[in-house]
């Protein structure tokens, strides 16, 4: 009883934490635009009536957030993460017949396109002959894939990129998301892979000016970010099937603290690993206990993100029968 | 007396810090491939004997640099700065004779790539009919200027592009830079655009993992990065015609703050600019006098760093003939 009561109360101050959070941000730029995209997606890729198959729609996050320092930002926070397990997920999301809207960091892996180079317009062409340019040889297969496949899936509809800097446009934006998605019920997933900021600075006691140097070392208050996924599961999309990542340097704490957000956020899948071995690796937690997925060696450049969609898609499907009944 | 002591003592305590931060930092990873490609590159830039006119190089620093708040690092400090300030004045000084050592933070502007959309690739090309790809008419211009500019400064070898993100890789890299150029004299020129962080967490005292939320508010103490421009003026390049920048969003305080750090570094131009008019106008800070450089707005496109490369360039001219007397 009394944990009930502390919980209940625990509750109350996420959801006071998390409208003081929504509330002190500044407001989101382009979201009337981005709510017409959604909206045109959703419509778009909605089952017709009397389809044998519910078509089912995946919301990825990929790559940091920041925080800004300051209110005319100068300096930020960021989370490192170069996107790539978001735009590999995708793909493969994408190949197993889910329509995907990818909330990703501007500058970070893009789908199809994780076999080019840093910087593959001035890497991948050249001059020819007659002022014209061409594709170099070496790349020309991973240039052609990029393109092709990239624009089909967008144009055919499938693929939907909305991108984001801060943490508070990520987390703006997928509450538009989560909140449009909703009508989609145990169809749609969230594969929050998205390196998000647990600390923040909030938006009113940051600095307007830039921070001056030169009287002494600075010294900062974060404040922890509210835990959104809470928020997410039980209100936004409470009938969604929700994945979350934990990613962690540390081995010996990862499975434990990947139970503890399955628990905590009611999580129907964490996938827990570790930054060293993250491309190797994986473990998919879930209540009924904990799958190892590995990168087929044998096969030359096989993903881990192929064998764990593939699992993670089983579990969806499960969870969709489970729904009716 | 006593100022020249207490000069003296502050100038003692800056190499001792600078010598523990340098002590400090992770040994930069690929050294002696980077001092190969400077001396490659000052060499086939130097100066044939009897040649008339000094060949004159400057090394251009661009982009933010990135403070890691964990060894292992998840989560760091980064400077907001698109590098668009870098790139153009490497354009404007190699079309005036310079040939260029372009120092740049992975992922930002470069040089002839300016009008480009942010995702170039998968926005500039588009598939046509026969299986191939095809850059798209509106772009067709820009990525052909892109691709042949930049890539004939590089193959002719008179630009050099070298990479940073962490603020230790970038203070590393400009020592090497530095101290390969000393012998070029006043025929040198450093052009320091980019946005250097101004506060650091020494590497052994940074959290080896990543830092766990969970438990209230983070406090965070940095301490001060040393003021390198003082060390790379007197000590790494003593000859070397010196332009630092300095930005701040409130007007107020630029002008002053930028005739301090002239006096302070013992530079020779310090480029004043305020965040929100940066790409307007600027003041060029001398000992001689103020100048505003601004865009020539009667000219569709037309850069304020055209004029300024100009200034500039003119008054490095002016300081070499100096330095023969």
């Amino acid at each position: 009883m009394d944990a009930m009561i502390n919980s209940e109360a625990s509750q109350e101050t996420l959801y006071t934490e998390i409208k003081s959070f929504f509330d002190s941000a500044p407001p989101l730029r382009d979201a009337p635009d981005i709510s017409r995209k959604l909206d045109e997606f959703l419509k778009w890729n909605s089952v017709s009536p009397g389809s044998e198959r519910g078509s089912r729609i995946v919301c990825v996050t990929s790559g940091g957030t920041t925080v800004p320092l300051e209110q005319r930002c100068v300096r930020y926070i960021d989370n490192f993460s170069s996107g790539h397990r978001g735009a590999a997920s995708t793909e493969y999301f994408l190949k197993a017949g889910y329509s995907v809207i990818f909330l990703y960091r501007r500058g970070t892996c893009q789908p199809y396109c994780r076999s080019l180079p840093d910087d593959p317009l001035l890497e991948c062409f050249e001059s020819a002959s007659d002022s014209n340019i061409q594709v170099r040889q070496l790349h020309s297969e991973a240039v052609k894939r990029a393109i092709s496949e990239h624009n089909v899936a967008v144009a055919k509809g499938l693929l939907l990129k909305l991108p984001f800097t801060t943490i508070f446009e990520y987390l703006q934006i997928l509450q538009l998301i989560a909140l449009s998605m909703r009508s989609l019920g145990a169809h749609a997933m969230f594969y929050l892979a998205a390196a998000v900021s647990d600390f923040y600075v909030p938006w009113e006691s940051m600095a307007e000016h830039k921070i001056q140097s030169g009287s002494g070392p600075l010294d900062m208050r974060l404040v922890q970010v509210p835990k959104m996924l809470s928020v997410l599961r039980k209100e936004w999309v409470p009938m969604a099937f929700c994945i979350s990542f934990k990613l962690e340097t540390d081995s010996k704490i990862l499975l434990e603290k990947a139970d503890m957000a399955l628990t905590k956020y009611r999580m129907h899948v964490v996938v827990a690993n570790e930054l060293s071995t993250r491309k190797e690796e994986v473990v998919v937690v879930t209540s009924s206990g904990k799958f190892s997925v590995r990168r087929d060696k044998t096969q030359a450049g096989a993903d881990v993100e192929s064998p764990l969609i593939e699992l993670l898609v089983e579990k969806h499907s499960a969870y969709i029968e489970d729904s009716k009944s």
